[in-house]
């Protein structure tokens, strides 16, 4: 759980307790006295709390960040001994949080304390509710966007938080060969999937996963259901693992008995789009080209295109920036990690989608999926 | 996944299809021409989307009710066709939701088509990010908030939202049962905790679940570790389930091996602040005097109040309003489902929490847990 404090292995210059200088130096440069967030529900996939400190899970928390002084993290009494514990923060102070009203006192007692009463303050409005933003405004501080300078922070990953997606993979990676050793048994697909997950569990947490089989692969959105990957057909297998809030997302395709020649070779075309890309990803090469290379494959295969996007930034969030796809402009950089996953759809048919997880490097990307994993 | 349309077995006036047009009532009575909503990510929790809809799990997706015609759900052209399968709203639509401002313009466009056009729209702020907000504002219409009116609603269950998370329940229960089953075998903390997991999975899916063993009890926010259930002591197995969207949330204090006497005559008193509450719990009652009630039996028994509330509504969010505890104002009324979790923390020695799930019906208060699962 201590994402941040165990900076030991981390070399990146962004590294854990160096995070909040950053922050602090952008603050600066954009003219602004600090940073504040609240989230106010315990909201599994908000994450600007636990980049900034480390803690995860915090129900009704806020942190505040002066550009030039020590940040302030503030939590729900019940849960500040877990909090003091975690936190990357050396200051957390355990505070009445309901109702919302009581935290903003909160709050403002610290905007006082730190000199920030009247002040601009960057916010994090791609996480901040409407709500909170409306309290903070009464408090009297002007709130600036800030989003974009947190994401491009995170989109660029210290070597520890590399670390933990390597793990989540490892993790996924041995999920999705508990999946394939299973799948002589006929089970269901919600079945395979609860082994998955519970696989996963026992080494970090299951983030989710998702089983489908013949023509439910051809649905990508489709839920494992009582489905039985049971006679012929190909079986789309997509999941992630957590590991102290870093999460994997990879996905196989399985044969599952005899698929007619058809079906067979839909994969290879789609593993050949993995490798084409992956032959693509280095710094310096706009996301786009990245997904240019597997749609060419796609293409000239002559199967259909995926509607869903190539590929997704991996992190905190299963998704996040850089989206890798045609129309968004992101050129990569060593230390982004990447998930690259094309697929093809024929709806009623069969489905086939191909999942890996990359960290670009100086020299070029390593895949995060274990080693022992084949593509197919 | 099914949420809202399968009208049938509900006799609320809430329900399903009558939910919309309960919500043009409101806006109508607001003075407010329309609502509009859009989340941008596939935030877990995030429930506005789903309530309306009855679809889960979307990314990148609106809704807009005008007061007086149908409204609209736009998802991601991607996600249309399963959209359509499970929407209980007629129009579904896919578009282009990435960037952002591409959805944005969708969302004018069905503005104009609707004559919301320069109108005063509700949102719901407890949701909308102050991202999504600013983008709407330049739409040119006036936002209000209109979160408490939703939310209004969301505390009044209808039969069917009862029945999921009855269901819930039921699986929670049987997931406490397998971990009490599972005790004798020395296990790890994590080990039990997938093992329920596992069992939720296969009739539901896994919400959340925590086991924490001895001296971890007395953390009420210890997460399972590696830590073995073997020896003497206090087992807290804090779990909940979810079916179609909604939520069950139960704890149970075991025994493990032989505890202490001490000890041992900790969950008999939580077990009485348990049994106490309910008898307050039935329409009519002000939510203090259920909390009242747990905190009498605590402080009498000698034992630490617990630092976190006595208990919350439960719904598409695990923890969500009526909180019931002193300070909120709210009185019970027939459809409210709450948990009721009194507790006690001895730190580094041990802890007790029992929670059980109520229905408020009109003459008291249902009890959602397993009729065969014992309140210790």
């Amino acid at each position: 759980m201590n994402a941040i404090r165990s900076s030991s292995e981390d070399h990146s210059d962004l590294a854990n307790a160096n995070r909040i200088e950053a922050i602090q130096r952008k603050l600066v440069m954009s003219g602004l006295d600090g940073f504040v967030h609240y989230q106010s529900s315990r909201a599994k996939e908000n994450v600007t709390i636990p980049y900034l400190t480390g803690v995860r899970g915090l129900e009704d928390s806020g942190v505040i960040i002066p550009a030039s002084s020590e940040p302030v993290l503030l939590v729900k009494d019940f849960e500040e001994s877990r909090a003091k514990r975690q936190s990357s923060l050396a200051d957390v102070r355990g505070v009445t949080t309901l109702p919302v009203e009581r935290a903003m006192a909160s709050i403002g007692e610290v905007f006082k304390e730190k000199g920030l009463a009247g002040k601009r303050i960057g916010i994090d409005e791609s996480e901040l509710t409407v709500e909170v933003y409306n309290k903070l405004l009464s408090l009297g501080v002007t709130m600036v966007p800030f989003a974009t300078e947190l994401i491009s922070m995170r989109m660029v990953k210290t070597a520890a938080e590399a670390k933990k997606i390597r793990e989540a993979a490892e993790i996924a990676g041995a999920a999705i060969e508990k999946v394939r050793s299973l799948v002589s048994e006929g089970l269901e697909e919600r079945e395979l999937a609860a082994e998955a997950s519970n696989l996963m569990q026992r080494s970090g947490e299951a983030s989710f996963v998702s089983v489908q089989f013949g023509p439910n692969a051809s649905f990508p959105h489709h839920r494992g259901d009582s489905t039985r990957v049971r006679g012929d057909g190909l079986l789309v297998v997509d999941l992630g693992a957590n590991v102290e809030g870093y999460n994997s997302d990879i996905t196989r395709t399985l044969y599952v008995g005899s698929p007619s020649e058809r079906h067979r070779k839909i994969p290879d075309s789609i593993k050949l789009a993995v490798s084409d890309a992956i032959e693509k990803v280095r710094p310096g090469v706009p996301v786009k080209e990245v997904a240019l290379a597997a749609r060419r494959v796609i293409r000239n295969s002559g199967l259909p295109q995926p509607r869903h996007r190539i590929g997704h930034g991996i992190g905190l969030n299963v998704h996040e920036k850089p989206i890798v796809e045609e129309g968004f402009e992101y050129v990569l950089q060593a230390g982004n990690v990447i998930a690259i996953e094309p697929g093809t759809y024929l709806d009623g048919d069969t489905g086939c989608r191909i999942e890996v997880d990359l960290l670009v490097t100086e020299s070029g990307a390593e895949l995060l999926d274990p080693k022992s994993l084949p593509l197919l």
